[in-house]
């Protein structure tokens, strides 16, 4: 199956990154195109560049090139975009916030979530009641640094956000921890590994669900208000 | 005080009626300029059109001309970018479906929406439990016609929204309506005189809580999740 | 237009206090009466003083002199009396805890509030469940100072109370706060300035959203549960 | 024990009515004295009401010859001044509409209420929420009769609650039936055989559970919100 | 009344405690017969316990010696097999946990749970959503102490609880605590007297309902989806 | 990877029957093992079956024989033992009804689930609740036909699901529709191709869940209340 990983800000390293993982995390067969816009902020890192980003993720997804993928991930902690790409697309698509809070509720009864700034993490909040898995999300947790930093994999802040994983996990009566940013990706392994308990990025838990979708041949519904956008004269995107 | 009404769709005639509507409802001293972007959607039918008409909104909104309001509608039902113009500016700013909610929880234990399209009335769902309004809502009707044509104050349409909302007024046990599209806005006194029930216009409900807060000296709080974006370089809108 | 705030204890000094401040805040053309019952607790600091408040606020408003105001405010933080006044009368009736709290989430995702009592605070715990703004609201904090120390603007209470206001804000990941007692009304100003972020007083936000509901038209509904009260032999109040 | 049932309106045949039920379904040993305030409405049919006769019951309760009682039942669906009575009265306090709750949820997943005006069942909706019966309760149902006719015990009022009641049986998915008025008392044995479900009067219900909480040695917490209201100068009731 | 007090797990000190408790606090004319399965866990300290134990839970009152009791209390605070209990009996079944819920609120507006173990928190958090009281509960604290060390009334362990109720009191705005272990009963009393404010046992609370259910006359409904289990060839337990 | 797929009831028609599904929806190198326990109901039709089927499903986990599969799937719609089964294993192990929540909630915002018994409909309601997906499901729809009609595969009980469906397409402004029972998997294909929405069978769905589980290398937490049992004397199962 083919697979496009959009990453919605438009740091070039950082889509590098997140394509890197994704491929290391698919399964046999998998194969995976990791892009992000032309245009828009170089980070997420407030509700104005979500909303921004949204548009330019739609607008990549627009394009013919990228319509006929067999499922899509969109990659960045906020889902943006999320509900109208499954109104153009038909194949799954599948945001990372969303991937890992499903994995994360199918093998701990209550997780925490370690993000990247404090101003964003009233978007995981949102998220949670949004999607329904606020009861089950103990705390939203920030390390303060930007994603740029994070992305970078400097050491400092890989060493900042494993303090606060084992904070979460010594003090949250919690089972699992969910990495609240794409550029945390490549550190799950290795603080799964150091704090004992289950730390997930949402990159693979988008990729594995994906494949799960396509491998069950449930695609986005088209019935209700993910059927295609109606044609109107003058209409965007 | 100088109130910029945000249209977010480029039906310029839309934009002009809002803006007739606006000023109508406007208290003494209220000067209202009533805009919509340059690109985008002609009418907000779908999750796409309303990611879309977001980032053409902020874009109008971040221009240097638009900046000093004393404050801001988003005249919208789906209150597209709100969080974002709210990160982006420092007058208070108000989206029109929050608006008529307030509205209507001060004048009624309960109230039914009453809107445009079936396919979009998921969106008001979401956003009454975002704000915390879910439970006073009893229900969310459709009268399924395009935007276009109920703004076009087509006799026909007129009707169809006024009958949904007596059979709202009939079957729902509340005490107020809510109409859930800017396009409906010249209706709500008519149909308020015809039912005997408030009908509120979000659009009214908008400029009237703007002026309450310029009036109160109450602007968009700069601290928290709405503080400023952060300055970065490559960073839109 | 003409607004009786009522002050629902019968502490005159404190109806004075909360009469003058709802005239500094008032809008051009509105006429404020501030008034207190002739009987009832000398503040409200526990569920029986605001069951007494309220018939007494009742009362008050029954008598024909007082019945055709344009609209009302009821300034006391639990908001006593308040559906029961909206079935009395046609003007909107507005209370300064809902009040604040419209206030709020229209400038910030999430406040918190600072409050006279401990053991009054659980009245505020039940009006956020009751109005829907629990999920908005981080934390009720309380200074355990009587109300009408409080109100008496002693040097010692006030600097308590911005104290609270600071930790609140340092610690509550908030935007606004809310002052959970209409005796705090003249401390709004001077903690927003000095903590850089709103501080919101329900007597003012009652004033500005009574001012904005008649200037919309809006008046409670007489359509379900606020409907007049039924006529019977021997009813009171 | 001594068990005070106060009826909070004053239509004396429906206290006597109400005091007869409850010595009927009293244990043995159970003294049950039945009272209404001196002073207040007929019949508690809208909000202002039930604040009226909250007070006056609180005013009734206050009286030093009724203080000495075991346990305290309140005899109205709204459960009015019930948090109040609680502070002022070392017994337990409990309100009927909460009472058939309990009882309900012991019994069946989920019920139904059938009440007596349309225009109240808004106050059971806010109790359900308050109390956190909301999930458990399906549907709250209206037979739309003044409670003067419903208490007289006309058959045509009697056959308009059984209509409804079976209604309720047979569409809402429902295990239990509670009435929603302590003017219904009387029917509530003749449904449930008829009907084949458990319906839940209130008074029997507060009856049991008061003599429950008594013979267990449960008061009323006197530690929190629930501590004797502060001593003031000039305080009521 | 003939009251069968069932011990889910196997420990029969534990049973003959738990008998001894319910006969202390059962009131006249109630016969208080204790028992535990023959098999299952010695203590209910995960979930795989709490399966287990119901469903020896359910083979136990499927024997026909025990069909007839008049009520039946569950007594381990999990609430292992109480619906399904409910199904297979006629007279009222009531588990402790739910009990002591119910009780606590009718004396007090909010409670914390000083339970057993950590990892057995969780299951008090789901019934507390399952049933309607999560927002009435502050917190589930646990001691972290096995339930044969609580049960065999060590001096050391007593103390643990009672410090554990102290900072509960002390730190959690609550006017009552629920005891969460059917091991703890013993101490209620002692704790209660200490620390003046109510300390519920389950065991009790669950008794004394148990005798009101039957006292009014309120059986398990047998309509809906507590009717007799389905008759079917080869079907348990 | 090597799966186990457990049916919790007796009937090895069925077991065979969701063996069959389970190794059609698999994907490329999944070994599916079907298996049901030894003992217990013969279909799960009500709460007591549900209990008993657990702790037999439990017991068969327990078995060494069987510890050691990459990820287990418990093939009824309560999903019975879920927790438990976590706690005993290392592998994830998913319940087919959070399994069809999960998948519906990535290709739909709102669904409906038809299942086999209205007296059973409580269960999905309040797993509904437990998991979180209650504000996206719509309605709970039962065909009210027994579990081994359901799974024989009889034209009629075929053709009753399928205008369940139908009707829940039409009537509850849905994207798709969850089975509720793990006898009716062999159908959603045929009502997705006939109803044009799609229609999801946990089986499937927790069959391809549980390879992405186990691909993205998640197990089930062992930290907090998913740790493994305690080692007590004379525990069980």
């Amino acid at each position: 199956m083919r697979l496009l990983v959009v990453n919605p800000n438009t740091n070039r390293d950082m889509t590098a990154q997140i394509g890197r993982i994704a491929r290391e995390c698919a399964g046999y067969g998998t194969e995976v195109v990791a892009l992000s816009p032309e245009a828009g902020p170089l980070s997420i890192e407030c509700h104005a560049d979500e909303a921004v980003a949204a548009a330019h993720t739609l607008e990549l997804l627009a394009q013919p090139d990228y319509r006929g993928f067999d499922a899509y991930v969109i990659a960045c902690f906020g889902d943006p975009a999320l509900f109208a790409a499954r109104e153009m697309l038909t194949g799954p698509v599948i945001g990372i916030a969303e991937a890992a809070f499903h994995v994360a509720t199918m093998i701990a009864t209550r997780f925490s979530i370690v993000t990247s700034l404090q101003r964003t993490s009233i978007m995981s909040e949102e998220l949670l009641v949004r999607y329904g898995f606020a009861l089950r999300c103990r705390r939203v947790r920030a390390v303060d640094l930007p994603v740029a930093e994070i992305a970078g994999d400097h050491a400092a802040s890989g060493q900042a956000i494993a303090a606060e994983c084992r904070r979460a996990r010594d003090e949250d009566q919690i089972g699992a921890i969910v990495l609240g940013c794409a550029g945390m990706a490549h550190l799950a392994d290795e603080i799964t590994t150091s704090l004992g308990l289950p730390v997930i990025d949402g990159v693979a838990a988008g990729v594995r669900l994906a494949e799960a979708l396509v491998g069950g041949g449930w695609k986005t519904s088209k019935f209700g208000d993910f059927a295609a956008p109606p044609t109107r004269q003058g209409t965007g995107p």
